[in-house]
């Protein structure tokens, strides 16, 4: 299994705060965390590389990519995020973290707004298993806590989930939907709601578990091929 | 539209605490706000009346039925719930309100153990609408605050909901899936959470509201009888 | 309740096999279907019309929009299917029928290809109820036949439907989901499969019976008003 | 992981016409199904052994069990049934075949009567992959056929599945759930339709790959233990 962690790389470069939690970038501790739970083929990109380093070679290669992106969501090229999105409905799987909700792959997949409501105020989150049994909460048991996060509230303006694995409580009241699964096409896509980029979430081994989780669970079967590459309907005879 | 509406009625004649803050019992305050609210037809049932209150006429006329339940779940007869089992495949609605979690008819349609973590200890709850435009939270913004209310916490053991309308929040850092729907042969089930008895928690406007809305939900359609209602399969031909 | 039904209106006016089944377009066959059904307040708006018809006069005040599109799909204004997107996020109804399922705005709300397997063969359908008790198949008793229409099949490229109400077989042996729900912000959408322009599909007076269902259930609720008109997030305190 | 196929062994020992397709019974016709898929620990159990071969000790080791049962249904100790129970909402999968649809075990954790409509005629079926990527269908292209099956249709009184995998068209035009996923506890349930003993479905290779592919996916996890062994809710502090 080929993965592939995209991450904006923007914050760890201008805010020496980011960059002292994550030096060479988000897109490395998770890379390194991923390689460290027995999936050796992990390579990165980052949106300033040719092409967001997202070329097509790449992403045919591609089995899950993992997204992360924050302040520079409108700068990611339209034609590229059509081609993820294709590569997403053929079959590919798709892991979306914290802000990316806001990426255009994830919105352009879901059809609705996504937004939700925050607040930035280093409070506690609990991030509670309510679908024990799931393969994405494989080893956690009843609830993850982070003693200081980003907070995210509901409405999260998502489609229903297909399947609602964690749901996180925060401690000035709020509850938010955080580990979601969906289908598209062929495709499989887990969003996971940790990460501010100013805290270091995902040196968080709970939090690496459930990203390697869903890699696995986001893995492509060998079901046949996404029929409708062009978009277009198929005569039946 | 009938609606009957069972209560226990137990914590209310033994209980002073309980007996001030609903003299003629739970049912009656459920009753009058569902009449108030244009649903005049609603009879009352209790477990202490022959046949519980729900004989066979009473449930063939009841096109929902509201659920209160809690210190005596044990008490209530095999044969009853199996005939309201019956009832609700057939097509009449259940509205089960807080610990009807534990209530055996709840427990036979659902099939799990429908146990849940549980505190009492008067803290802060915020229920909080994540499927707006849902029927059952029609008038319902963004979220209801009870100031003081008995905790129930994940892992709640039931199957996955068919719609989830309401998560809640509690002081202490739970989380629960406090408004679910559910569909069991041709009838519309859904569980509501609050509601413990030593507090005045039915009195609440928007709690009644949710509940009048439940009732409207859950009315049968006239969608055909139920196939099976002797459990067989049928032959076609 | 107000209720605009939309046609393309292209293939009546040009096709006599068409025009002889739908005189005046397939939007007057439903809205009076609609008329005769107690749903008075019903207008209807067409391609060729300045705005489509859909002007944010028109669409502010409509509740439940109905879609028919087929051969000029794109000759649809983004900018429009944008406005009709907004209304649906903000609580408009939407019900989408037979090719409206390649329709910008079913495609756009959804975010997959919305492809299928089709054939034009006048075979006989089959619409079987699989959720009996849904207000949507409120009348429906086991299933609908219709005798002779085109046929679409599995694997339909859409979002796993919130709630699958009705499933459809085809004599040539394929299944359809056919009758789908969903939830998209405050709003709620309906895909119905019938309906093909050279067959008298909306005559049926099942077929009516469903889409006045589907009209009645994808009414707007006062739950709030949806707060992301503007796609952002909301900053919380 | 440590599989155990169940089977009422009834009439393979008294019908000829079964005895010739499965000599040994259907139990191990499965059973070496999924030992040539690389699952090694298969055992069987089969009705008149004593504790129908599922004592605690069975059970306690055996991470998936599948069922076959038809005409002996009733003859199942309740105990057992319960005691089955208690192990999948710990965790245990299950793998429910065509006429388990009636065992006892089925229908304790479903909560309907799981009734359908069924007819004995030999016709063709198509069984439609409908959630292409999904782990049970690897390797399954579009569709099985299967040129002799007995027909089961619905109405299938079942609850909501949490994924619906597969539907079943037949040559009569009846539709079928036949592939359907729940999580119950912390287990997780597969019922798949094939399966007459009439007929040597379990011999199509098809039908082996996802029985194996569903033993795979039901799998307990390693994210903690059932809180609720004993069906009490916790007092949480």
């Amino acid at each position: 299994m080929n993965i592939t962690v995209w991450n904006e790389y923007r914050h760890e470069k201008q805010n020496p705060d980011v960059k002292e939690i994550y030096p060479n970038g988000i897109h490395h501790v998770i890379a390194e965390s991923l390689r460290e739970r027995g999936l050796p083929n992990v390579l990165t990109a980052t949106l300033d590389e040719p092409d967001h380093g997202l070329s097509p070679e790449v992403l045919n290669q591609t089995d899950v990519l993992i997204w992360w992106g924050h302040k520079a969501h409108d700068e990611v090229d339209d034609d590229i995020v059509e081609r993820v999105r294709e590569r997403v409905l053929a079959g590919m799987g798709l892991v979306a973290l914290h802000s990316a909700h806001h990426a255009k792959i994830f919105k352009r997949l879901m059809g609705t707004s996504c937004s939700l409501r925050w607040r930035e105020s280093n409070e506690k989150e609990r991030i509670w298993v309510v679908k024990p049994g799931h393969p994405v909460a494989d080893g956690i048991d009843m609830c993850i806590e982070l003693e200081r996060t980003e907070m995210y509230g509901e409405f999260f303006d998502i489609p229903v989930p297909d399947e609602l694995v964690f749901i996180s409580s925060f401690e000035g009241g709020e509850v938010f939907r955080s580990g979601c699964c969906f289908h598209r096409g062929y495709g499989k896509i887990f969003y996971f709601r940790p990460g501010h980029e100013t805290l270091p979430i995902y040196h968080n081994i709970k939090v690496q578990q459930v990203i390697a989780n869903a890699v696995s669970w986001a893995r492509p079967t060998a079901g046949g091929q996404y029929p409708y590459p062009a978009g277009a309907a198929i005569h039946a005879v």
